[in-house]
């Protein structure tokens, strides 16, 4: 079986609103981050299947008969995408030698890999291919970076079995999948996640698939119509934190003041459904300074209230203070106790106060990105819309 | 008509929680600050009626004669306290020249001392006396000082007129009155308050009377019957603040986003509630390190809310900032924006850790004292119960 090239990428994930408070059933606006993970997906005709992730210093090569004897002898295509094959992954466990323990990155991302080849591929000819993968994301810091990593495997390897189309016409920078073939993706995305995760909400790769924003409540992801591409900077305070221990940590605190702290959470119910109203507003009619002083006043609520529920820290208040002096608003993302937070910029935000900032925040130790909230989820590209600097990396192997 | 001396003192007045949430029918609780006002009352028979202000740099005297044309030929004595004489005001005003227009200090204190002294004494004989006050509050910080020089004359110049005894006894260092006469202290101050303030709340009269702690909801006023004496920084940022425009904020702000801000001040209640409840419990059970964890805990999150409320500043962010990096929890007290905030000091806080503090605030630019909160209300001295230093500028005059 041969296979076609394709170039795909997919976003990352921030959370806009309603972190910790979603754990309490709030609502959370999930929003994609337009640092993006890109793959290649390379024909070769070796006989040979090839992993590159150049990110985590991970290359790896197999024979496909390596790997055809890895799949059990009565072996049907893959309908059923809501379990993951217990079987099957049980098989690539040994196969990879980690048998029993947790897994490091590298074997995650290698694991998630072959289960989604096999699976798509293993009632048939096991094609021979390089895939390639580079990611603008960080990895570990709440922002989706592994979901970014399997939307990108499922929607290549999918295009790649014929299961879904390449969309990308002759003409096209780049394209974009039906609802449907989305919807495939997603689920084959999933599967991914919670090989990497166990137990995933599925936010990140929806929102890797759909981009955009996400409401998420009590377990339901309802992707919104149409949102605003809004200008941010993504700070990474690269002071490592548990989420584990952060959600613990206001679970205490609600249960220890609870009559204080449910409040705090109703008003951050109320945060997350004024911003995608504003949001939303801000796609149907003319875009004002007021939407943007309202998105601002949002941001320094919930960072206050993150505060409250005792998830912030000195250096993320050293980012809010930082940017408050060059007049622009922060908050933390996700977990908190350290991790990334977010940045408003305004339209009218002068690039060199945006360069001042990002240089501000390096000199704080920071890694800091110009980038945006609310882009589009998975697309194919044509070589000629991957930036140089990606290009060179994927055509490197 | 001869009357003896006297010393007194009243306690300035802080916002421990509430404050802001009060005007929107919340819990607020207020004590007394430690910061005291002094008063010295001595007859003479110079026939001159003498007042001296030295904070406020006003020294004036008068002939009894001369006061004696300011009041109305039919005058009994004053027996009704719930409301200001208000032609007695009138005259007031035309004897010291302000007939229009708005006070200042100095013109708010004469009055203030002017109308108590002919509503007590315009019925007899007019005595001969001379009053000097000191004061270590400063003024128009929202700490209650004109308060607590209003229960200072009420409480002098009753005892000047037979209406309330001097509760000390020769052995005593200081002494307090009974109940009956605290009322009548109270009403007397409130209305020297009436004449500084227009419509004044009553909690300021009713800390510097009765100190420790007073409940304030929907305009009534209950002194709470034990509470912990609390050691405090009280720290004046000297940032110029309108509390008029910092309360139109608030409600701004609340109209703006009823959802999010209305379950903040509901927080905000149930702060002060359980700051009540701890802190009575720390009168009637051994006192833990835990009681001072939660009060710590409430004074962050407060100080969080009134954020959100909009009331905060730089400067108030700095204090919390400088207080947090010694392990201390501060928050603004009143009408922020600037003005005072507390700082909560552990009875193991070491004091050279208190004086480095203290000397960090200081190069900030702030004013700070090392004081209490929860102590006595007005009281009676001995003279040797009055600080060496505030003892010497009450008898230079």
């Amino acid at each position: 079986m041969e296979v076609s090239d394709c170039y795909v990428s997919a976003p990352g994930k921030a959370i806009l609103h309603g972190e910790h408070a979603v754990v309490h059933g709030k609502v959370a606006l999930a929003v994609s981050l337009n640092l993006r993970t890109y793959l290649r997906l390379k024909a070769t005709t070796t006989g040979r299947v090839c992993v590159n992730l150049p990110n985590i210093d991970t290359f790896l090569s197999w024979h496909v008969s390596e790997l055809r004897h890895i799949i059990p002898h009565s072996y049907g295509k893959h309908e059923e995408v809501k379990r993951l094959d217990a079987e099957l992954v049980r098989r690539l466990r040994e196969f990879i030698g980690v048998t029993n323990g947790n897994l490091d990155t590298c074997n995650m991302a290698i694991l998630s890999f072959l289960y989604i080849y096999l699976s798509l591929f293993g009632s048939g000819e096991l094609p021979s291919l390089t895939v390639s993968v580079w990611s603008e994301l960080p990895t570990g810091a709440g922002l989706g970076s592994s979901a970014a990593y399997s939307v990108c495997l499922a929607a290549a390897l999918l295009c790649a079995s014929g299961a879904i189309p390449t969309p990308l016409k002759e003409w096209d920078h780049t394209a974009r999948w039906c609802q449907e073939d989305l919807e495939l993706i997603n689920s084959w995305a999933f599967q991914g996640e919670m090989i990497i995760h166990g137990n995933p909400s599925g936010v990140d790769n929806a929102v890797g698939t759909w981009g955009g924003m996400l409401r998420f409540l009590a377990g339901k992801i309802i992707p919104l119509s149409r949102v605003p591409l809004l200008r941010i900077l993504l700070t990474n305070t690269k002071v490592p934190r548990s989420t584990k221990v952060l959600v613990a940590r206001v679970k205490d605190k609600i249960n220890k003041f609870p009559a204080i702290m449910t409040p705090v959470l109703d008003s951050v119910d109320a945060i997350s459904c004024t911003c995608e109203k504003v949001l939303s507003e801000m796609t149907s009619e003319p875009i004002t300074g007021e939407h943007y002083n309202i998105l601002e006043e949002l941001i320094d609520i919930n960072q206050h209230h993150l505060n409250v529920m005792g998830v912030g820290h000195s250096a993320l208040d050293t980012l809010c203070r930082v940017t408050m002096a060059r007049g622009l608003h922060s908050k933390l993302t996700g977990a908190g106790g350290g991790g990334c937070g977010i940045t408003l910029l305004r339209p009218e935000t002068d690039s060199s106060v945006v360069q001042t900032t990002v240089q501000d925040l390096k000199d704080c130790g920071f890694d800091c990105w110009e980038t945006s909230i609310g882009g589009p989820g998975v697309q194919q590209h044509s070589p000629l819309s991957v930036k140089e600097e990606v290009l060179e990396i994927l055509n490197h192997y």
